[in-house]
């Protein structure tokens, strides 16, 4: 698959490096830094960097991964989003990570897919930290944790279905886009543990069954 | 302990067999149905039954585990909760149970704590299913399920940390009673996966380390 990432942090570089490792095309783009863009890219033939609008054009994937005051300008930069696959893994954070900006009767991914008319909006990526996606192995032991992902396109939903098994996660469809008002508090559930009762990064969620 | 259920619904009364087998004392009180409550108790010499003030008179620790719109009935037939351990496991669902009524810039244990001054609220319990409570174990497989606690009183959270272990879960202590706000949609994660998605209800969540 072509896949862009439009922000090019912890989240979009971590997951856009395991992504190239399994042979997607992989465009980064959106970051202040143009030399980090070129770190992440590296020497991969399978990736490289531009313009989010460049990102959006040569990709049928786009993973939206900039801090939630960036959205808007991010998703200016990219254009239309039409009949494109957004796969929304921002959390919409208060600027001092504190709390959540928005839920209840609404969620960012809800807001994103007004502000990305046309595009195929699927919330995934939202609830594990960056340091996994960024260490040698998803498992946990034996185990992948578990990645909640909803949306209403169930198209656009199986492709990021196989998108997170890949990633090395087990994907876990928790149904309509509306229900990201239960997976983006689960994120800051899990910022909470990981931070505020200091039990780091290193942490992630099995849902399991017997 | 001596434990009050103040609703001896199937939360309730699953969590009240469980303690009375665990050697408390357990006053289920709060149904409908006498016939119900003098079933729960049984014939143990440990458990009895009682209006929900006897149950508050003769208990250290309640459990509150009545339907949403049934608790500010539920607290004012308890009366005074001064000093006690209050432990919530209610989630504020619609009537309908497809959506939360509140939440964000509230939750059910923070309005909780409201309406009974000088308890010491604990959320707990409320993001597993009855089936979990009403079944011979807690285990699946070789794993206890975590059970993500909060509140505002270190003592409180002590004993309630010590009852969850002891009904056969992993105590997550997950903060301050406000992050009940995160804790609540979790609830709601886990009944739309369970019914919106069709897994039923022998699931469970278990947070891993590495």
């Amino acid at each position: 698959m072509n896949i862009g990432i439009i922000g090019a942090g912890n989240v979009g570089g971590g997951l856009g490096k395991i992504w190239v490792k399994k042979g997607h095309k992989v465009i980064f783009s959106f970051s202040r830094n143009q030399e980090k863009l070129m770190a992440l890219a590296g020497a991969a033939e399978n990736s490289g960097t531009g313009s989010p609008a460049e990102a959006v054009q040569q990709s049928e994937v786009l993973l939206l991964s900039v801090p939630w005051g960036k959205v808007p300008e991010a998703l200016k930069a990219a254009g239309s989003l039409q009949g494109k696959v957004l796969i929304d893994c921002t959390n919409p954070l208060t600027p001092d990570f504190s709390e959540l900006a928005i839920g209840h009767d609404t969620s960012a991914a809800e807001e994103i897919a007004k502000m990305a008319p046309g595009a195929k909006v699927v919330k995934a990526f939202n609830s594990a930290f960056a340091e996994v996606y960024n260490s040698e192995s998803r498992l946990f032991g034996s185990r992948r944790p578990t990645m909640f992902f909803c949306g209403d396109d169930a198209e656009a939903k199986k492709i990021v279905s196989e998108l997170i098994m890949e990633t090395g996660f087990e994907p876990t469809d928790a149904g309509p886009l509306k229900n990201a008002r239960y997976i983006e508090p689960l994120a800051m559930l899990m910022i909470q543990l990981g931070y505020g009762q200091g039990m780091g990064t290193n942490i992630a969620l099995n849902l399991i069954h017997r």
